[in-house]
């Protein structure tokens, strides 16, 4: 079944990929920080990483399950480009988080963006699927 | 695939549609509250609408994964009435921590009610196939 | 469609209830400890239950979609396996977690040894499948 669905099973992966990355920088920052377990607060740094890896994980969530269900009301192909635009927005997040909190809202719009269209979208696929019968 | 079941993807949706909800009164929370990112404490309505998003998110998390196996097992109908369970306890989880976080249990333990008896029914139907087939 | 998933469906359902087991343990270190909601600090062995419990839902978030990305692209047997690993995994990891929290490690890499190991097969199979089609 997944065969249909090539560019949505790897924009999976690389969401996967993204957000191991923000959690591995999350645990290298609290090794550096000497912030011990299970302490989660006390070091700029470490609390910035963490927020961003958990943000992102919070976003994830809700993309993942979306994305599929828009893949298969929809397409691959848009799904695929859907989930470009989201990464693209939390790389921004993520840069702009690190370097000034402030600065974060376009990244995170983004991201939301790539949810809502495919959510919306979604929605009336389904709709029209019932009246259809 | 999905065509199959749509109740359990306009559930699925509405899952995701009421965590963004509460993800979003959370960002609205810090604004208001003028606790600057990345702190997660002090102020205390921002920190009980970022816990109830926080525990929604962890339950989502469960549910939904067992929401679909569950409606392959059994039916798309049966997920979609265990899924309004679950929303209606989560809302009513809201409504009670924001309120007194000492009454939030009621809401708590429908969601917890939902998740169980399709996990259980899930596992039975799972072991039955494996031993008829 | 499921059906022919028995194994990665059983340890979706395994993988779930781990997680909810960690979940109550945080809610019940909470209630022992004695401090009340929102508040998420102020008690070692409740911040720790916590941290078990978040921890292991951060990974499961990562590690579900890629069990069932294998498990298609792959087999259900081996993604059965993968998901054994990362079970023990995670329970070394709460074990270790729970007495030192500096002997965690050991139990935190199986389960990303489990990941990692089923990411990048399904990452060569997506690919060779787009090559090959």
């Amino acid at each position: 079944m997944i065969a249909a669905y090539p560019l949505t099973t790897l924009a999976t992966l690389a969401i996967v990929l993204l957000t191991f990355i923000f959690s591995f920088r999350a645990g290298k920052s609290r090794a550096s920080s000497g912030v011990s377990a299970p302490a989660m607060a006390g070091d700029d740094t470490f609390e910035r990483a963490t927020r961003v890896h958990m943000n992102t994980l919070e976003q994830m969530v809700l993309f993942v399950p979306v994305l599929w269900i828009f893949a298969m009301l929809v397409s691959d192909l848009f799904a695929g480009i859907a989930a470009v635009v989201w990464l693209v927005g939390r790389v921004m997040y993520s840069q702009a988080y690190m370097t000034d909190p402030s600065k974060r809202t376009a990244g995170f719009m983004l991201g939301i963006l790539a949810l809502l269209i495919t959510f919306v979208w979604s929605i009336v696929m389904v709709v029209m699927g019932m009246m259809a019968g």
